[in-house]
């Protein structure tokens, strides 16, 4: 297929929540104009952002929301469950841990993981912690999919070969290093104190 | 000035993280291929980025690292300190108000709020919660400049308004849902689970 950016799947992933808002509404059909007036963009994006999956809709009928939700869902491989492990207890890793919007999407954590003999052992949100130096065996039992790093920087490079070792083969990287990762692995870097800067940013420098 | 895009902002705070590190082990200068390296692109990029804002370095000597942090630093506004409030004491609103990233990086927590009367008045992180209806009144004496979003996508619009109404100029929203803000707000969108989405379409439509 041919490559679809990350501010196409993000738009994606946001008409699938509207459709689902109107779903809820008891919307049998919608329109481009109103899926985009929606998500403050364009009826042209949103036809562009879809025709990249295949056709969708009949002129001048709109889209079946139903349908669209489903073959967004499938686009997005939603339509099964991901196996996530969280590695680095900190306040960020422990929050996400019980992180109510991860389930709703399909996202089921199967792991949590601390380098601190003081965390191992512990529960949170239901899950016993468990020592980071067993993530290679333990997340291979687990059939882990997704790794969330939430370690200091200095670790990030262990715990991300670490979670590869154990099959692991997409990361999101809360840790504000670049991560060196086998092709086929796919990564996501958030940083929460670089979106600040970005907002820093903008207000130093307005447009 | 010309429209920056925000990959490059990012790209800018990264750059400002390696001169950090080359700092602390006492290199003074550094070249666009060095930083390149560490940071994963190419020097032609580094230069790129840095062509925006003027001419750094000498041909053929590298950038100082000590001057091109301090400029890189005045670039991203980071000079000076940013008030912070957080609306929505939820799991992850509570975390980020005792994230040690952005203290370190001069983002000054001044205000924790939450419309749930069970939350107010409790302390996290030396903070006092108050009142989200107290918001408009409180934030601006505290002189906010930005609000961190941790509501549900119901009550976010509303925090928003409030947020502006209290002189907030910067928005870090966490709710699944667009907001309708004054063009001279500025506005970065965080979602845990859509991040986790993107990683989910990458492994079902691998590359």
């Amino acid at each position: 297929m041919k490559h679809i950016a990350d501010s196409t799947v993000r738009r994606l992933s946001l008409y699938l929540r509207f459709l689902e808002e109107f779903q809820a509404k008891g919307l049998a059909t919608i329109s481009s104009t109103e899926l985009a007036a929606r998500g403050g963009t364009t009826s042209a994006q949103v036809r562009k952002d879809l025709s990249f999956f295949g056709s969708f809709g009949k002129r001048g009928l709109g889209y079946s929301v139903p349908e669209l939700e489903r073959r967004l869902r499938r686009i997005l491989g939603l339509e099964r469950e991901w196996r996530v492990i969280i590695i680095g207890m900190g306040k960020i890793g422990a929050a996400l841990a019980g992180y109510a919007g991860f389930h709703q999407r399909g996202f089921r954590i199967v792991g949590l993981y601390d380098a601190d003999p003081a965390k191992v052992g512990k529960r949170i949100d239901g899950h016993v912690v468990r020592a980071a130096s067993d993530l290679a065996r333990e997340a291979h039992k687990e059939g882990a999919d997704i790794a969330v790093l939430t370690v200091p920087a200095s670790a990030a490079q262990q715990a991300a070969d670490a979670a590869v070792k154990a099959g692991v083969r997409a990361l999101m990287n809360f840790a504000p290093v670049p991560l060196t990762l086998p092709a086929n692995v796919a990564l996501k870097n958030v940083n929460m104190a670089m979106e600040l800067e970005g907002l820093a940013f903008a207000l130093t420098n307005p447009g």
